[in-house]
């Protein structure tokens, strides 16, 4: 297998873009992607989607975007994963390098949420839809499960599970991209909204228009063209069963750790060698439940390690630098490549007012559902 | 790159399944091809689908579809391409053991078409929504105007055009998997329904539900599990405009040309070299096109070449062998696979009464929309 490079990525800014279409979002990000890396032409094209079907009514997305980017005839294949695609786009871009198939990939995520009547129902069809969401489940209710069944078993607070969203949105008030550029209070967060208890209104992500794109190459010719270049050392997918109830415990969200683990091993790497973490906090339940997952912590104390500072930029590990799922904003299908994109930053020491000092390894959890499916990357400063 | 090498194959009877689901189909279909390769375990599964979101509301079908064959835990990636899904979802699989990241991949595609209202408003998904169907494109309108194109340009003849549906019937008709099992005359392709002119109902592939399933290995592994495998020597993929009003020249079809060209260098082999062929007979007129784009006969020279039986069982290539889209039936994220299967029946003599003789080398074309992506694999049997 080759070894493969990041050498460019592209962002919108993450937010309720009412004048901007599913295909200008993915060509505004695609070309900034392209202009980052000087990469010379694009042999082939990875795009993360969850539902432009339910969304805008458009499948086929792969030539459609390829089209209006100016990049007919190109190869182009489309993935979902609910929430995952993102990042499972940029597994699949990996493994075509790796298996010396194309040169020059450009792996990217898109979603445009806000053009359609009710997007909790369409996010619904990542559950389950014959034996959960038929029965009136939603995402927030079933995450709302989730955190009893923690703050039963493990003596999880309400006031760890929002310290969570303190914590995001302190990071995205640094952020420029992000779609929510300011602090909360613990107050705040408590008594926002309820939306299923013991989940606040912003303990839930929020619907986000966005995209995102990285340019891969192998690594060789990546050190070529750059003179800080990342490399990605490990690729870890699992899944889960679909249904919530079918599980043994849904305190654990064992996809993830499989997807953890998977990856660790492929990069012959420790949880204690991982500088700054980006997870899917969608819900704030999520995050805890994943750092315990990936090994930052024992399992049912992340409540506590989180209320300590310790996933704070300056912590033992920071996670969600960019603000997460929950202040950068959540466009599903882009999620899993923004994350990336904001370790790749910090690793070329190019997060700004985000920077985690010195980082070399960074870790990437994405998760689709109640993490039926989750891809984890890790990425390292190629020597 | 490690070559890869096909050891099962399983299919479910294409029709309308009112008594079945999304995952039933799925399951059955898998099922067939792990029972049929003897596979020990499966490290990692592709489904291709186009839109199981607006047929059944239902998106994160991989680990759903996982969690329902008993595979919990494994990964899994679902690939959408509009009607050409499935054949994505194989060269995705056969990209994965040829990095050498995994050994033992299952490749799927599927489609439940009949639970849905109005799957033709569905399937214009994969036409351009803002600039095609927003104005009242439909697929068989689009293929009619290439259609007439077609006969203007090239002479060719409404009987020419009748006559691939008359050959793939009667193909379908030795076909115990095929929707419609009887042949039909010229006159009563010619007499049916006007759809959009000059194609009639009988040109026309069905609405259908199905799936269908491989089991790909290293080739090293795959001669020590059977006595006669079949290798993937050649894929290719392309894609062109999403819309037809923005090609040069609508007579073409630009992306299965060069998916093909793709194909054949990367496998080493000519048109010449082919014995057996399935192509995207969507509709009557791009069966035509296709036999030219893929070099079997000059550009514009299809209809008598078709006329004159050189596409028939016996005839100098074979093409649709199993019946077509046409007969055999279209589940759209199903076909791409179906086809393959086909092949890889040939290839290894199991095709029974639509046996080609001494079928040693064959080839597979699989597109979506009206040719906006395109997707080509060579097969052989391995020595």
């Amino acid at each position: 297998m080759r070894e493969v490079g990041i050498i460019g990525a592209g962002l919108t800014r993450f937010k309720e873009h009412w004048d901007s279409s599913l295909r200008d979002l993915f060509v505004e990000a695609a070309l900034k992607a392209i202009d980052d890396a000087e990469a010379p032409e694009i042999d082939s094209m990875y795009v993360g989607c969850m539902s432009s079907g339910l969304f805008v009514e458009q499948e086929h997305i792969g030539p459609l975007l390829a089209d209006y980017l100016g990049l007919k005839n190109v190869p182009t294949v489309r993935v979902e994963s609910a929430c995952a695609s993102g990042a499972l786009a940029l597994r699949l871009g990996f493994m075509e390098i790796a298996s010396g198939m194309s040169d020059i990939v450009l792996v990217s995520g898109v979603e445009k949420m806000t053009d359609c009547d009710d997007p909790t129902s369409v996010l619904a069809a990542a559950a389950d839809i014959e034996n959960e969401a038929f029965f009136g489940a939603t995402f927030p209710a079933l995450y709302a499960l989730i955190a009893r069944a923690h703050m039963d078993r493990y003596g999880t607070t309400r006031e760890q599970l929002a310290a969570v969203s303190v914590k995001n949105h302190k990071n995205g008030a640094k952020n420029p991209d992000a779609q929510f550029q300011r602090e909360v209070s613990l107050e705040t967060v408590l008594n926002s909204f309820m939306v299923a208890d013991p989940l606040t209104l912003l303990q839930c992500s929020p619907i986000t228009d966005g995209a995102a794109a990285l340019i891969l190459v192998p690594l060789d010719m990546a050190k070529k063209m750059k003179d800080r270049v990342v490399k990605i050392t490990g690729s870890g997918v699992a899944s889960d069963t679909i249904a919530l109830h079918s599980r043994k415990d849904i305190t654990s969200l064992e996809a993830v750790r499989l997807a953890g683990e998977r990856a660790y091993k492929m990069a012959g790497r420790k949880p204690e060698d991982i500088d700054v973490c980006e997870v899917h906090d969608c819900f704030s339940i999520a995050e805890l439940i994943v750092v315990e997952e990936l090994g930052f912590v024992e399992k049912g104390n992340s409540g506590r390690f989180i209320e300590e500072g310790n996933t704070e930029i300056g912590g033992r590990i920071p996670v969600n630098t960019s603000g997460g799922l929950k202040a950068k904003g959540h466009p599903v299908g882009a999620s899993g490549i923004a994350q990336v994109i904001e370790i790749y930053k910090q690793l070329i020491g190019n997060a700004e007012e985000r920077q985690v000092k010195d980082a070399r390894i960074g870790m990437a959890q994405n998760m689709g559902g109640t993490g039926a499916s989750s891809v984890v990357h890790i990425m390292e400063v190629a020597e």
